[in-house]
């Protein structure tokens, strides 16, 4: 392991730039969220489903003739956007993101979010996958801690299951509840469409050593995601 | 919520249209986790994107011509197969999923994997998004529990996380610590491809009343995915 894993790279772009990126891409990855989503819907003939496997073979083969050598990372560009577009939970670009829309509130400390979970994120018939609720969470969370000046990874995360979440809207809140030095514990829950808190959980989030030093030679915040 | 949410269906199938079934989607979901990952790693001019976005749309238009109403459950087939399609983690034709084949090990009440994290799973730069994490372990943990004969939904779940994991080779092991009447408690690991473990976790795995009753009435043991 790298002793600094946290890199972001930086990109000349101007707010212009940045705007008409966000346009094209996002049309991309919302466009195929849909067709991951019918994939698994559909009941049309195996034939069209072999027709329609060659096509997406083809349009797959065009976009890999020019690609970045692995994962996305953070970017930060020069003029100040950050783009966590890989992020499995709230990146622009990558179509297994719900995606969440995360607010933060920086004099609370706090995070929410509201979101729809659809057929691709079932568990147990009809259920949220347990597993999703913690993806989620543990997404809301971290920008909780963040919120409340503390930003960290996790180093915990607790979730206690109180009941089945139907699939469909969902919503999340995350709270600071309590700080010791380089430790935040955030404290939160899901809930579902009726309005039942189904999942809350407990994180605590550390902001390793290695981390500090490279924010401290930087002089920089950790970045938040657009 | 409905009393028994855990609904399975029953199709008339046999198994030569069972292994014909899964060629087809099994090829299509292939070709779409390709797709998405080439969606966020490619570079091509915006040109290109804005017209895959067309094309894309195209394709999904065709397959939603024909959907099943909402999400896809979990069906069994006249022949006994089981297909839990649209899981979020193993699902057969589910994109998202990374996907996870688990092996279970009915004498030791253990469940193990080894998959692949793209970048599609990103969450610290070139790091296993915490979530993700979660994600895939709550699939492991509740396959263990399952081949311990205590099969269950998870009730908790605690996670450690001692370092980032690296995007890319990881596994997965978990085993059933001890059970008492309708609670198993699980423990297990996430290890990177330096076989380091990265993340630690416990579950406690409960089988809901309504659960139980209804396995005593249809005289089944749960099903376990194909």
């Amino acid at each position: 392991m790298s002793r600094a894993p946290f890199e972001y790279r930086t990109v000349d772009m101007s707010d212009e730039e940045f705007a008409a990126e966000q346009a094209v891409y996002g049309g991309l990855t919302s466009a195929l969220r849909r067709l991951n989503e019918a994939s698994l819907r559909t009941t049309v003939d195996h034939d069209l489903i072999v027709e329609t496997t060659r096509q997406v073979e083809e349009i797959t083969a065009r976009l890999e003739a020019a690609m970045i050598p692995a994962n996305f990372g953070v970017v930060v560009t020069t003029s100040g956007h950050v783009r966590g577009y890989g992020n499995a939970v709230v990146g622009l670009r990558n179509p297994i993101a719900p995606p969440l829309k995360i607010v933060q509130d920086r004099e609370r400390g706090s995070a929410s979010s509201e979101f729809f979970l659809n057929a691709l994120y079932e568990g147990p018939p009809g259920k949220v996958h347990g597993g999703v609720a913690a993806l989620v969470l543990d997404q809301v969370f971290g920008e909780a801690a963040a919120a409340g000046g503390t930003p960290g990874m996790t180093g915990t995360l607790t979730l206690r299951y109180r009941k089945p979440t139907a699939l469909g809207a969902c919503s999340a809140h995350a709270w600071v509840d309590s700080t010791a030095g380089i430790k935040t514990t955030v404290k939160g829950w899901l809930k579902d469409a009726e309005g039942d808190v189904t999942v809350e959980a407990e994180g605590l989030f550390i902001l390793p050593r290695w981390a500090r030093e490279q924010l401290a030679e930087s002089g920089e915040t950790p970045p938040q995601y657009e």
